[in-house]
C-alpha cells in the first residue's frame, strides 16, 4: 500500500473542511432552532443499539443499510444507527413514556453500509422531527409545514412536494389476496412505474378488480391533477380509499394556500423509502437532484411494536445535502490579528475582543506571514500605548 | 428475551432526554463558539475510515478502543472512530496540507469498545481543539489557556490541573536501555506510582544512572511544589531534562499569573491515556470526579507518521461529562400555548411570534390539556377579535 492510497477515506466518506463546516454546523443549528420553536424538544438516541432494538417495526432495508458490532461486553450484536426515526419511536414509547403528545427533534450522525443514492454518501447528517400521539390530520399538517419551513431555512429554491398514501397500495394488494412472490414482483414493478410489466402482471385481472386498480394506478401519478385522475380509477371502490384521497386532497389545499410557491404532485406507486411507513406520506425534491431532500409520513405501527400503541409522524432531512443545495447567505465574519507581544494589556485587550469577535493570536512560526492569509481582515495595533484595532492595508 | 429486556440499551450507552439534551447542546455550541472566537476552525471528520489511517501514529491502546466493521463496497477493515485527535492531524497533514499555522476544532461523537473509565460512557461527545505548525512554547500556552477557558464555560468549579512532560519517562527510560519485558513491567509500576515495586525493579540500580532517577521520581509527584523536588532528582542529569523542567516551569509561572484560581500540581509518573503525546502533556480534574475532564498536550510525532513532520498540541475533552459536573446557569425559556383554532389570522401570529419564541401547537387530542403540564408559561387568546399573549394563570 503506498503512502497516499493510506490515507484514502473510502468511497462515500469524506473530511468536511472549512468554511464548509462551518456552513453545515450554522445549519444545523437553525433547523434545531426552527424545530424548537415549533415546540420539538431536543433528543439526543445513542449512535449504537443492540440490533433488536435497531430493527423493531423497521422493513429489511434498513437491516441491510445497518453496520453490525459485537459488544465485547455481552457478546450481544449491536448496530451503529442508520436511521434515528425509530431510535426517536423507542424513546417515545419506551423511555421517555408519556400520555398525549409528544414532540421530539434530533440531529446527529447516521451510518450507511452502502450510498442510499449515486449521490449520497454513507455518513449522513440527519436531523428531524417526530410527533408522538396524535392520529389526527392537523398532526400530519404541523409536519409538513415544519419541513417546508426548514427546507426555506436551508435556503432551497424552488421545492417540489410529492405527496402519497401508503395505505392506498397496501389495502388494493391487500384485497387482491396475491401470493407472495406475485406481490414481490408487482410491488417491484410498481416502485419502478413499469407499465408495460404491470400490464402483463395484472392484464387478466377482471375490470374493477383490485388488480386493475393496481394497474391504472400506476399510469395516474403526476402533478396535481393526478388526484383527480385517481378519484376516478378507484371510484366506488372503498371507503379506506375514498378516505386516503380525501386527506391527500386536504393536504394539497392547505399547500396551495399556505405554500403557494411549493410545487406538488402524487405518486400513488411511491413505496420504496418508506420503509415502516403507514398512511400519507411525502417527500421533497428540488431541481437537477435525484434523491428527496427531505421526506417523512405516518408510522402509526411502530409504537405498537414497542409495546405502547403510538400514532406517530414525522420528517428528516440530510443536512449535509442541504447544505449543497441551498442557497444560504452565509456572513463573512472576519477576524482580528493579534501579534506576539509580551504586553500584559494586549491579554486583557485580547479576553475582552473575543467575547463578540475572532481574535488569531500570532506565533513564533507567523513571523513575516500575512494576517490576511488566516482569515484576519483587521489587526491589534499599538498607537500612543494603547491598543487598537486597524482594518488591514 | 423479555419485551422489556429488548429495549434495554446496552451497558455505557443511553438516551440523552430533554432537558439535558438540551444542556448538551447549548454548551456544544458555546465551547466550539469559544474555540472559534480563538481562531479555530471547524472540521468535522468522518465517523468511519479505514482501519490503517485510523490508528497510524497512534497507541495499542487506540486500537483495542475502536469497533471494528467491514466495508461492504471494497472487503476492507474500517473502524469507528474512538479519539478524533488523530483524525485531525490527518486532515492538517494530509488533506488540508497548509503551511505555517493551523488551528483547528471539532466536536462529535466517539465509540469505544469499553468505558475508558468506571464513570465514563462508550459514548462520549468528544470536543477539542488542535494547532499545527508550532513547536513553541507560545503554541503550549495557548492550547492550555483555551482548554481552561472552555472549562469556565462550562461552569467547572475549582478545576486543578495536572502538568506532565513525556519527554522526562522517555529520556529516562531510553538512557537506562532496560530490555523489552523490564520496561513494560517499569512502566507499569510507574503509571501506577508503586514505590514498593519500583523499589524492587531498580533497587540495584546505581545512584545516578537513570534508573535511579526513575525510582526517586515516582516519589515527588505531587503538588506544585514537586517541581523543586524533580529539579533535585535529576540535577545535572541531562540537559534535556533540564529543559523539559524548565517548561513546566515557565507554564506553571503562567498558570499563577493568569488562572490563579486553578490549582496545579506535577505528575512525573503520568503515563497513561497519553498514547500519541511526545511533549508537554496536561490534564484537568474536578473534585469527586476520579476521570480527567479535559486533556490534551503535545505530539509531535504523528504528523511526521501521515507523511509530512508537522509540531501539533492540543486538547480535548468530553462534552457529555462536562454537562453533569459544570454548574451553568439555564435561561429558562418558556414557551407559548396555541389554541387549535381555524382562524386564518392565528396562522400569521404564529408565525410572528415563532420568529423569537416556542410555540406548541395544540392539537385535537390535546383537548383538556394543562398547557403547563408542556412547558408552556404563556397562551395565546382572543380578545376582541384579536389574538394576545397571556400568562397562564
Amino acid at each position: 500500500m503506498t503512502v497516499s492510497d493510506r490515507w484514502l477515506l473510502p468511497d462515500g466518506v469524506e473530511d468536511i473542511l472549512p468554511p464548509l463546516a462551518g456552513r453545515i454546523e450554522s445549519l444545523r443549528r437553525d433547523v434545531m432552532d426552527t424545530c424548537q420553536r415549533w415546540g420539538y424538544q431536543l433528543v439526543i438516541p445513542p449512535l449504537i443499539e443492540y440490533l433488536e432494538s435497531l430493527f423493531t417495526g423497521t422493513g429489511h432495508d434498513l437491516e441491510l443499510q445497518t453496520f453490525k458490532l459485537t459488544d465485547q461486553l455481552t457478546g450481544r450484536m449491536m448496530g451503529v444507527r442508520a436511521d434515528m426515526t425509530p431510535q426517536a419511536a423507542r424513546i417515545d414509547a419506551h423511555t421517555l413514556g408519556q400520555d398525549g403528545i409528544t414532540r421530539l427533534c434530533y440531529a446527529g450522525h447516521v451510518l450507511h453500509t452502502r450510498p442510499r443514492h449515486m449521490l449520497t454518501g454513507r455518513t449522513p447528517i440527519q436531523a428531524g422531527c417526530e410527533l408522538f400521539g396524535s392520529a389526527s390530520e392537523a398532526a400530519d399538517m404541523e409536519v409538513i409545514s415544519l419541513m417546508l419551513e426548514t427546507l426555506r431555512v436551508a435556503g432551497l429554491p424552488r421545492i417540489h412536494l410529492d405527496l402519497a398514501h401508503v395505505s392506498i397500495y397496501e389495502s388494493l394488494v391487500g384485497e387482491a389476496d396475491f401470493d407472495r412472490d406475485t406481490e414481490a414482483v408487482i410491488f417491484d414493478a410498481m416502485a419502478r412505474k413499469s407499465v408495460p410489466e404491470l400490464d402483463e402482471l395484472l392484464g387478466g385481472c377482471p375490470a374493477g378488480s383490485s388488480g386493475a386498480h393496481l394497474r391504472e394506478l400506476a399510469r395516474v401519478s403526476g402533478g396535481p391533477e393526478a388526484l383527480a385522475g385517481a378519484r376516478r380509477v378507484l371510484q366506488g371502490a372503498s371507503d379506506n380509499l375514498d378516505a386516503a384521497l380525501d386527506q391527500l386532497g386536504r393536504v394539497s389545499d392547505m399547500l396551495g394556500r399556505d405554500y403557494p410557491e411549493v410545487s406538488f404532485g402524487f405518486d400513488f406507486c411511491e413505496l420504496r423509502g418508506y420503509n415502516y411507513h403507514t398512511g400519507l406520506v411525502f417527500a421533497a425534491y428540488v431541481p437537477g437532484h435525484g434523491d428527496s431532500v427531505a421526506k417523512g409520513g405516518r408510522y402509526d405501527a411502530i409504537g405498537s411494536d414497542f409495546g405502547r400503541a403510538r400514532p406517530a409522524t414525522g420528517f428528516s432531512l440530510d443536512i449535509r445535502a442541504l447544505v449543497s443545495l441551498g442557497e444560504r447567505l452565509v456572513r463573512k465574519s472576519g477576524a482580528v490579528w493579534a501579534p506576539a507581544d509580551d504586553d500584559p494589556a494586549l491579554e486583557g485587550v485580547i479576553s475582552g475582543l473575543r467575547m463578540t469577535e475572532t481574535v488569531v493570536r500570532a506565533l513564533p512560526e507567523d513571523n513575516g506571514v500575512d494576517p490576511a492569509a488566516r482569515g484576519c481582515d483587521r489587526k491589534l495595533v499599538k498607537q500612543g500605548g494603547q491598543w487598537v484595532v486597524e482594518k488591514l492595508g
